[in-house]
């Protein structure tokens, strides 16, 4: 049975296609990886808060919070 | 031809497996996994710098890093 591991992000404009790229590395095989917009989807924020996600982006794999943090470029905010 | 992932990290204690999960996670199909102990092997230390790792654990897909913080129990701590 595959494991399940879930993506939260909220849009950032400067990271989002970086921090998909972790989502995207995630191995099939072992996990059902869901991508969710808590921004867009506020329905699934008391589900993060019980996960332990405390900031976006992060990864919850097998119920555990991994806080993800790009470090953006100061080039890219310009 | 498969991407590079680098797993940096520097062995701090309460994190270390759950860190290494997020490696384990990562698409053997699509990724390289390499582990790399910072605090033992200071002579890669040039090598993540370069690279833009300015904490750890990160996780570096593809030249770009990603700064990962575990949200560590205080009960963990105790």
């Amino acid at each position: 049975m595959k494991s399940k591991a879930v993506f939260y992000h909220a849009g950032c404009p400067v990271c989002i296609d970086a921090e998909r790229n972790v989502a995207m590395a995630i191995d099939p095989a072992k996990y059902e990886v869901e991508i969710v917009h808590l921004g867009q989807d506020k329905a699934r924020l008391k589900e993060a808060d019980d996960a332990g996600v405390k900031s976006v982006p992060a990864l919850v794999l097998d119920g555990a919070p991994f806080h993800i943090n790009f470090g953006a470029s100061i080039d890219a905010l310009r």
